[in-house]
């Protein structure tokens, strides 16, 4: 056990599992180009699944030397989520599942120091945003079941159930294309653009907030 | 008096609050789905109605309560208000009034701590912003006129009265779509680049400027 | 010249401007509308040359008390432009003049306090903003002459002449539309994606630089 | 060599330098004006083959007084790319490298102070954004390959190839028209919103805290 985890601490080794995930992310790559994959298929098969075998065995060898203290590690629960996924399909044959194959390639985020030190910064920020968010959805939700009830009748793609009403009012609080929207539904309601000059204002209002919140916090580490 | 004022304070009658408030919410969502409406319509006006007590009966526990001081609380006159909308169309019959139902939601920001803190300490920002929303609005209106003046005849759907250029250089203020919208007017008024860049310039500049303002007034808390 | 003096330092009389100059803004507004124009257009015009005659009076006032000193504060001479562009329609007759008339709404920055103390801020801001501001300059004209030698044959309409070029690249500038242009020109240039995507990249980056120039100058203060 | 060390370090000479560099980018410019190239296209070849002689006997000065100090400086190797760009299409012929030679404008960075500091001010914030460059980078990648196998057969023109997916990934990344695009994919994968909103999502939460590592990096200065 004492040389598994000086296998899996070495450097080396670490950068082998970098390499890993380098190659194994091109050939994934690879597979949207259908003349490579004419040609090669069985080849980027192949490594897909040796990549696979590896990263199965890399995981294994680190339960057999952390036991329980593996589940406590937040990113080895991340690692194993993401392999795991790639086993479904491997059994399986969704599409969907099979496309998931490809998110492996971000289990460079939990093997490179520098790239992990940013995920954990940004994580941290996460919860000092979570009253901001959590306003934003509200005002979201308000907003939508309003549109939906207002103007679902006159412009039905945009507004015509909840769920469609909710995608349109995110997009308009990015700022696209809000103005057609809004032009096309005062045809109807010409009243509207209160609904929608409202909205944005609040919207960019929070979201400056939610800025500063960030800014403060990044300020005070 | 004391009893209810016991009540009032109690975690478990705020909890109480927020789930009724919840439920609500999702009721007038569900309202949106006409085959929900089709079959359980009567249910969602049933629920609605009783929430609307229980939110009635709470507001004057807290009058009983409170008394003069009641009106003191800004909060509480804003969950006064938007009771009192949702009792108007209880009474008439306005489809716009009816939507406003849906508002009550936002009693959740009073409600819950996390929500009304932010909420606070957004209202606390808005002092310090107010020359410079001033000055916004200022230069929207002074490009308004002259843009109704100068470019209400080459492109009226867009800058044909004074409202109409109002909403469209907000737009434009929001950086949507603002170069389809120069284009169009300079292919008759081909120096119309002038007045879009210098309005673009000038509102960037301020935005920029309100922002920092909002920063600099986060850094003094 | 005393009592001239105490005259306009006193509070009133800068309050009574300030309402001359709002009811100004007011008939200047109604007079983009047809209706009002056909029933009271006299009358609208008959306010307009009497805020004139109050503004010009005015500023004879201020010349006569302050003499030499007068041009050497810099919002008189930005009162007199105002004016003096108000007075050129009344003798001449064109449009665009005709509508620069609305700009002597922004006499309120002269003389509200609280806009005046914002604007001056602002003002006080561009002097840091210089470098980077010639910077972004200098990639805008680089690019434009770039994009109209390569692309000009391919898409006459955004990239034909060096001005349409600096349009459609201010206008990539802000992020509006541009996958849209970089799509339509692609169809003929297909690696003129590579041209885009270093030019928003490198704007990005310098307007966040420009950005931080700003925040740190706020700081400093 | 003292007397050429000499000449090169004189505020005159670098003032003339400047000259020279302003006058080349306005004949380049000019060269996009067909009326002017008709009957003057003689005097700006001249005039620019002038300029790239000076600018070759510029740099060979430099040379001849650095000697091996003349590599060390990245300014140096920065003018020497740039004039030798300019050299080749004087050799060659290809549009595209004729179109380069406008970049030789890009020297008034390097012989400007204060533009220099500006860019040595925006180079020095890159490292400190590497790794959520990085991270960028990594999340488009995925979010190409997802979206090049999931929506590749419904929306060819957007999503059709990796490259293809990278381009409208990016454009959706800087929020142009992706409102547009996710409704087009939608119509054949209702659940494509998810793809999108999340996508978006994760995208803006970084920028937002590259844009944080910026302000602390230069409230750290
Ligand atoms: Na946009
Ligand atoms: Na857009």
């Amino acid at each position: 056990r004492e040389r598994v985890h000086a296998l899996l601490a070495d450097r080396r080794f670490q950068r082998f599992i970098v390499g890993v995930i380098l190659v194994n992310a091109a050939t994934l790559g690879l597979e949207t180009v259908p003349a490579v994959v004419g040609e090669f298929g069985h080849v980027l098969v192949a490594i897909d699944h040796i990549a696979l075998y590896i990263f199965v065995a890399e995981l294994a060898a680190k339960i057999y030397v952390e036991r329980s203290a593996f589940v406590r590690d937040p990113w080895n629960l991340f690692d194993t989520a993401i392999v795991g996924i790639a086993l479904v399909p491997a059994t399986g044959g969704l599409s969907v599942l099979r496309s998931l194959r490809i998110l492996r390639a971000l289990r460079l985020l939990s093997v490179v120091p520098s790239l992990r030190r940013v995920v954990s910064a940004l994580l941290r920020a996460l919860p000092g945003m979570s009253s901001i968010v959590l306003l934003l959805s509200l005002v979201l939700y308000v907003a939508a079941v309003m549109a939906t009830k207002l103007y679902g009748g006159a412009s039905p793609e945009r507004f015509g159930s909840l769920p469609t009403s909710l995608f349109t009012l995110y997009q308009t609080m990015t700022g696209d294309d809000w103005g057609n929207i809004a032009r096309e539904v005062m045809t109807a309601h010409p009243t509207a653009w209160i609904f929608f000059t409202i909205f944005i204002l609040v919207c960019t209002f929070v979201v400056l907030n939610l800025f500063m919140a960030v800014v403060v916090s990044a300020m005070d580490e």
